[in-house]
């Protein structure tokens, strides 16, 4: 899939090799709005955040923005106020560049925690990238690669939707969960839309698309003191402007970022460290949403279940001991466990006649389906997650040697 | 370490090879005293157990018990009403052995689930476990031996107290957490003493007992559907009977058997599905006693942090990142972490003089402690669990093939 982040009209991209990563790979990343943006970010809720966060807190509050600052390779966590001057720094630069105030610049770092940014080598790779700012697909690839650590591959994804006649883009990419030792996960997405639309409602259609996509991944259930995704709408598409929630723009524009981010979440997912599968653990008629997602995320998380999957088998065991640990309301006697479309658990008893050599063959696919219905209501609810290999441990155990 | 749960006076113990396992080895066991016993007994919390659980319950609500029936290789969980007729049905057949009412018998199962109970054989091998029963370390040995399924070897503990001018014994047995596909890990654990003790107090000495021990190992934070720590106290030390909980001699009890489950605990830990190391999660100072065991954890179950510790890297970031997940008050600015003795992270910041290479050495031993010093208050508490290796992966994943 091409990176086409840069199909929204208005925005240019760039990345510089700046030499924070030792491989030499590309580290920093600057992504602009040729004008001026509404913008909406939601940040981790970890209660040890990055300066990069405490920052671009501050800077997005007033709902404007211009662009993104990004770097790799350094995390610009646990830094103090040091930290904070080197994330302030980080948007002045760049801010310079496109003539802005730093305050209009979000930043963002990822890597190595509790070390300093090596500013001379960020701040001379946001002139090259600045200067390497362009609307070309490449462009807008180099930016989607520059912002990775251990991912495996660049996370793209872009919907084209209609407001009144005219087309808009929401277009995006970002990076999943890596750690490099000693330090985390970081998850970053940065999207960009030319839909007009005022600060209120892109972060109410934000907040609604993070909630329905990286909020229902769960690669190790350990949320980064980094994460950040954020939004920038420059209007540059010359549709009308989107002004109510209760209007059909909105709910058009709102179910495209939606799809953008899903698609964003997936790719996590999918290149989670160490995974072979995805793992969509889907849950029906729950008594309400939250025992909905009590129990899916209860049955994501547990490394025996992931385990499982990664062996292809068909454990109905581990999924109902996961649920039976919840609190959610259900009768025991009247769950259902599917795994890949096979009924293998009903009525408090595994099913005598599924055909388990089938699922487990099923379940070498790339996409392993788990759907619990609970028969206790209407709610329903998903979550993603990937199997639980050597891999991941490999990554995390040894890496730092 | 010999096993010497016989040591406790007036109890006898056998076990049989009844085929249950393909492998031939021991899995049916025979736990009783000479005289009625008063008893306690915790069973998971898991809202799908197993027909065993459902029956134990049943049987000892009055407190009190002659006996306990185990086997492994099959856990009878899922198996509806017929699986609770065959738990009866292992009940009663040790109760005519031993001239009970099958009420005084618990019974416990471990193993596949949503099989049923390959009757013949197990009520053939209670039969030979119940010819078999003696006094002897052997036979205590051999009943640690067949409640075990992927443990890799038997647990045991046992200490000595004096009650009034008497030596009162307080021994046991237990099996830590342990797959085998398609089902879930069980803890089980057996204990006898031969303390005077009214039920009431038993029940409270081993509430109080397990919170502080079992209740505080997390391998994979999978709680089984048949966990279930029981205890028989036959009062034949001859020593005075325990009347008080305020009492001197409640208390001597209650800390040894705080000490022997704390001990079992410790080996569950230590024989976790591919462990090669123990951890020791300590919090102190948090503002509350949920504070301190909620740090301790989600610290400790965090699979970053178990494999940073596998590998040997003092990672204090996947510890803080960890940290700020909870809601527990704390000043991030003051938490200090530990690891090996050495303080790693201090203030907000990482401690910069910190040899992070000794820190690793140390970490290569068999016990790493961690301490976590919140710094907003005065409650402790701590959590034991062990490294996350590629033998879990292993394990869990291709145990079935």
């Amino acid at each position: 899939m091409p990176n086409e982040t840069l199909t929204a009209a208005g925005f240019r991209a760039g990345a510089a090799a700046a030499g924070i990563k030792p491989s030499g790979a590309l580290d920093v990343g600057v992504l602009v709005s040729e004008t001026p943006c509404h913008a909406a970010a939601v940040f981790t809720s970890n209660r040890f955040c990055g300066a990069p966060v405490e920052v671009g807190r501050e800077h997005v509050r007033n709902g404007r923005l211009r662009g993104v600052v990004v770097n790799s390779g350094v995390s610009n966590v646990a830094t103090g106020r040091r930290g904070v001057a080197d994330a302030r720094a980080m948007c002045a630069r760049l801010a310079r560049h496109v003539g802005a105030d730093f305050s209009e610049i979000l930043p963002a770092s990822t890597g190595l925690i509790g070390t300093f940014l090596p500013m001379a080598k960020v701040l001379a790779g946001i002139d090259a990238a600045a200067e390497a700012l362009s609307s070309s697909t490449r462009a807008g690839r180099d930016f989607a690669r520059a912002i990775l650590t251990t991912d495996t591959r660049a996370k793209v994804s872009l919907r084209r939707v209609r407001i009144g006649a005219r087309p808009v883009v929401v277009a995006g990419c970002c990076k999943g969960s890596g750690m490099i030792a000693p330090n985390m996960a970081t998850m970053l997405a940065f999207l960009g839309t030319d839909a007009a639309i005022s600060p209120p409602l892109l972060r109410r259609a934000l907040r609604d698309a993070v909630a329905g996509s990286f909020n229902r991944v769960t690669v190790d259930e350990c949320e980064s003191t980094s994460d950040t995704v954020a939004i920038l709408a420059n209007g540059r598409s010359g549709a009308a402007a989107i002004r109510e929630v209760t209007s059909p723009a909105f709910r058009r524009f709102a179910g495209a970022l939606g799809e953008v981010c899903s698609e964003l979440a997936y790719q996590i997912a999918a290149d989670g460290e160490g995974a072979t599968r995805v793992i969509e653990v889907a849950v029906r008629r729950a008594a309400t949403p939250a025992d909905a997602h009590d129990v899916a995320r209860t049955v994501a998380v547990s490394p025996l279940f992931r385990t499982a999957v990664h062996g292809c088998d068909p454990n109905w065991g581990r999924i109902i001991q996961a649920i039976g640990t919840t609190r959610a309301r259900f009768d025991p006697g009247r769950i259902v466990v599917r795994i890949c479309g096979e009924a293998v658990f009903r009525r408090g008893r595994p099913v005598e006649t599924a055909d388990l050599a089938k699922v487990s063959r099923r379940m070498r696919a790339k996409d392993v389906p788990v759907v619990i219905d609970l028969a206790a209501g209407r709610a329903d609810d998903r979550v993603l997650t990937c199997d639980l290999t050597k891999g991941y441990i490999t990554i995390n155990a040894e890496y730092h040697t």
